[in-house]
């Protein structure tokens, strides 16, 4: 396989892109919504693994849904492994390149290679990591949480989705046994570094005027359910005395999120999904159920943010005669990548600045197991988890330029 | 057929409501989602057209998907008819009497009249309205209105339910040609009165300590779509400062709402449904729908109050950089119910005490075309929309036999 794949020409990111810019689209929403396990998400997976057989590169699935596929050296050897890629998954109504660009980059980096003849002396695998946004079952980056151990599998599987369905029927709808999601400690010890290339979620290089930057952190951030519970009644007929409106009492907390974030430099907290129960114009909500996000570069502070924010819940809860909670679905602490890995990244891409994120990845997931780093590309917008989210064609291909340089120089060269 | 089924049994009510009380049950929410022309609604029809025909009642549905089953008079003469009957379509998660209770009473109360050998001077017909609630298409007392001319066809047509799908589609695919909806003037003018029977939603027959009521009036009320449209962004990359957060605006807003509608005496205001787009828990949203109803026994009262009400959503978006529009999708004035038939109802129930209601139903409607008239029945729970709205089966068998009552006082007896 390896030598008819070495003939193949490079393939421009843009091209790849093409390919599945119709999977997923989003006709109410904008942009793409691609939930984990959804018919598009299935698509996309189909895709590549088509994209990855062409290419002779070696397929497998493993038991938590992570598609690895292998650009093998010639004796086999695994130990080592430099890994790449990103995810298929998209927010609701999300942009076409957070995630898909860092698979595509990924292929056209390989293909970049070999047209060129050159080989890493180690083993290179593209990763495509399920439920990267955690915009289906709540918590992010559950595909490397589980191989890494960083979820109980028992509560994995008994995450739900909006419709009631677990983890586990979802898992095991795509193919996948649940009893046998879990840690994978002997795979994560084959890797000797994970780099994921992705789309700049912030304004960092419009402003620094360059395609690629080199990332240097992951700010510390979670995401909790605050759930308020009142009584459900008829718009109509229920005085304003006689209510327990949890919709009010989540509406004064909303307020005091952003009071609460906005007196705390560095710290971001929004509610971007809400569902009141059961929806009706001409009812009081019975409850309500928000998401609250919180980001913080330090760790302590985001956890005294979540807990001014949960007093405030109780307060305005106990105004309104309503009952509130707040439960953590994740929490992961700041990250900051490994420094000699960033190191050989800024001597083989020196005009790439430094840049940290404010979004959460796999690469801060797997920073925990192995030296991590992350790409970022120009995203001229500034806008991501929104239609609005854009890359250039010709920053596309400096990325996956970007990327082959960054395998070489962490992969070692045979030459 | 008349021959024939005088002879049959009175029916409890209880028995007909367990016929149908495994019917749209939500297991979500509680309760019953009924939205008209889903399948449980449309079961519930055909439950509707089954128990008709085993009566012996002559059915008709109409171009506006009325259900019409006339007790015909030995002559076949409609002209004067009286109208009963009410709704089968609910809030999502409401009870299980708002709307079946007037159905199945007025089974009743034929099954009732027929078993005593009694027959009113006028033919009767129980009416079952579609979209009573609004709850799918935004519309309350949709059937009634497109009846009496009371909204524009073109427009209802328009209407859009939460998957996009219209009026006209819905109506189409549930048998209805939706180029033959509209107003049916020469249907209305056979009608000598309406009378509806309905669980009541509040508490009044509590403190009374009666099973049954009289309606007086239906509160003005009208229901509202304010959309904030901001810019959708990534929740941990955009600092607090940058954003355009519609939820914050829409947050704020309900805030004022509540405050705006209690410093009014016998002010409701009520936001019960809300959906960010896209809704993504690490998204902040790019627009919010929120649906408004506010309710008053002056109509020029809500008209102040809901000025009051888009001033402040205009003041709350500003201050957030995001757009507020305020479009009104339905509004109904108080409504005074016919003195003359409440009165003949008074003489023939005279245990019974005169109640006012703030919910609508399509006695308002009609009530511009025709003389109508209410029957309430306890609800123990005071509760209403809601898994809790409760009828005793002594109760809903009262009720019954007070809507046989009506019937013969309104319609004149032959005898």
């Amino acid at each position: 396989m390896e030598a008819t794949s070495k003939a193949k020409q490079p393939t421009s990111v843009s091209s790849l892109m093409r390919e599945i810019e119709h999977l997923g689209r989003d006709r109410t929403r904008g942009g793409y919504s691609r939930p984990v396990y959804s018919h598009p998400e299935l698509e996309l997976r189909e895709w590549f693994l088509a994209a990855a057989q062409a290419r002779g590169l070696d397929i497998e699935v493993d038991a938590n849904g992570i598609i690895w596929a292998w650009w093998d050296r010639a004796d086999g050897a695994r130990s080592g492994a430099l890994i790449t890629g990103s995810h298929l998954d998209s927010v609701p109504g999300g942009g076409a390149f957070d995630g898909p660009l860092g698979v595509t980059a990924a292929l056209a980096a390989i293909d970049l290679l070999r047209s060129e003849g050159r080989t890493p002396s180690v083993a290179v695998a593209i990763a495509v990591f399920p439920e990267e946004e955690g915009s289906r079952f709540g918590v992010a980056c559950l595909g490397s949480r589980l191989l890494t151990g960083a979820i109980d599998p028992d509560r994995a599987r008994s995450l739900r989705d909006a419709d009631g369905t677990t983890f586990a029927e979802a898992s095991a709808a795509a193919g996948f046994d649940p009893e046998h999601l879990g840690p994978d400690p002997a795979r994560v010890a084959q890797f000797s570094a994970f780099i994921e290339l992705h789309v700049e979620q912030g304004r960092g290089l419009i402003d620094l005027a360059g395609p690629v930057a080199i990332g240097s952190s992951i700010l510390g951030h979670g995401r909790w359910r605050v759930s308020f519970t009142g009584q459900g009644n008829h718009a109509g007929t229920t005085l304003m005395a006689d209510r327990r409106d949890p919709m009010v009492a989540a509406a004064r907390l909303i307020v005091g999120i952003e009071e609460i974030a906005r007196s705390v430099p560095g710290a971001r907290a929004t509610v971007g999904r809400l569902e009141p129960v059961p929806g009706g114009t001409n009812v009081i909500a019975s409850r309500v159920d928000a998401w609250l996000d919180v980001r913080h570069p330090d760790d302590e502070v985001t956890t005294a943010l979540v807990e001014r924010i949960r007093a405030r819940a109780m307060e305005v809860a106990g105004e309104q005669g309503c009952e509130a909670t707040l439960v953590e679905e994740s929490l992961s602490p700041t990250v900051s990548f490994d420094a000699s890995l960033r190191d050989t990244l800024q001597r083989a891409l020196p005009d790439a600045p430094v840049l940290d994120t404010g979004a959460g990845h796999d690469a801060g997931v797997l920073a925990a197991h192995l030296p991590t780093a992350m790409l970022f590309i120009r995203n001229p917008s500034g806008i991501s988890h929104s239609p609005e989210e854009y890359v250039e064609d010709v920053d596309a291909d400096h990325g996956a330029r970007a990327l082959a340089t960054a395998i070489m120089a962490a992969g070692g060269d045979e030459a």
